[in-house]
């Protein structure tokens, strides 16, 4: 399938590149290709420039936005959260009728909304919005014709694209959205992953749930010290 | 132990039942003893009134709040998180030095701040305070000489006291709180309820996302359609 990644960071990599091994055509949209390419140094979290990054991955495809989403099937949001909403509204047009998969979370960007409470992660996470709306709704209002997925909001996603890392995959992945057929093959999609159990939660509005977890996710991995995942036992 | 469960409702009574057949001294703490004895019809929620459930369980004492925790070693908050700062702090006195183990999630009265989506639950939740702030913060702000530990949020409190009745007791029961000692003693409280996965997630800070994963428990609960636990997988 012919898949576009937009953005370059840790998630977005870990995505394209399993793509690339589970023999689909991918392409990462970035805001501007050239600049993205001209990036030497290591970002603000220690990661190496997407350039250095792409050379180990001959096949995926370096596009700004607009390009990446137009020529693409199915298109997963990698955009941090604080932004999504504007670069998605921006390339609306190429994002109709698509399926776009989402695992964002709305991390407010002002420290003064943060905690100040010296957490091992230096600050508690802050969200807007929260509760009473989410990033995926936003997500789905601001782009009434694409088919907005939430998914893959409650791992980190080197552990999405390989559940089996973690207590040999025996745990749960989440999905919501209005449209249920692009959730069956966004499930689909994620079974490719190596996911077997993934739960239906329901439409878009669970979305508040998978990206309000971000809290007790931070909790738990600082309390555990290391990778992990939830597992609905019922 | 001589252990006060404030609140008459279904988690009091499933932790106060408990902790009889467990051998504790129990009492149940209400606003008004008498008031609470003299109803005679099933609450909105449709739970049989107090007295005829206490006929059941001899032995369980049934006093005002006060009262009932003056004379407890520990105490359990079963007050709904919307009454409970004004509740806890009225009886501050009778609970300074004592751990008082908080499950209550601050759900909003308000219907008019709940999504008119009309989810198989009528509305969603909606917390307050969230985000930057949590019920269990708010306790400990306002009984400073208690030792609040934040436990037993992230399940039904019919799970909380029988944890082998969900995937025979294969799931994980949080903690918070800032008191190490008093977190010791909860956690032995918990182990004797049946609980083997208990993870101690650092301070009450931590209190946010375990409320805030209400959102989600709601959301798996009607995608399960029953009781359910989630293990953290690691």
């Amino acid at each position: 399938m012919k898949i576009a990644v937009l953005g370059t960071g840790g998630g977005g990599r870990a995505h394209a590149a399993k793509l690339l091994e589970l023999g689909h055509e991918v392409t990462v949209g970035t805001r501007d290709s050239q600049v993205t390419l001209g990036r030497t140094q290591p970002d603000f979290m220690g990661i190496e420039p997407f350039g250095q990054w792409l050379a180990d991955y001959p096949g995926i495809e370096l596009r700004n936005f607009a390009v990446a989403a137009e020529d693409a099937e199915l298109v997963i949001n990698g955009i941090d959260g604080y932004h999504a909403v504007d670069v998605l509204s921006g390339i609306a047009e190429h994002l109709a009728g698509k399926i776009l998969m989402d695992y964002a979370v709305p991390f407010v960007h002002n420290p003064e909304r943060a905690h100040p409470w010296p957490t091992p992660w230096g600050v508690m996470p802050a969200l807007d919005p929260v509760d009473h709306d989410s990033l995926g709704e936003r997500i789905q209002r601001a782009l009434p014709e694409a088919k907005v997925v939430k998914a893959c909001v409650t791992q980190e996603q080197e552990t999405v694209v390989d559940p089996g890392s973690v207590g040999g995959g025996d745990h749960t992945m989440f999905v919501a959205g209005e449209d249920a057929e692009a959730k069956q093959q966004v499930i689909a999609l994620l079974r490719s992953y190596g996911w077997e159990d993934v739960l239906d939660l329901g439409p878009i509005v669970c979305s508040r749930g998978m990206e309000m977890y971000s809290h007790l996710h931070s909790a738990i991995g600082f309390a555990v010290g290391g990778r992990f995942g939830i597992k609905v036992v019922r």
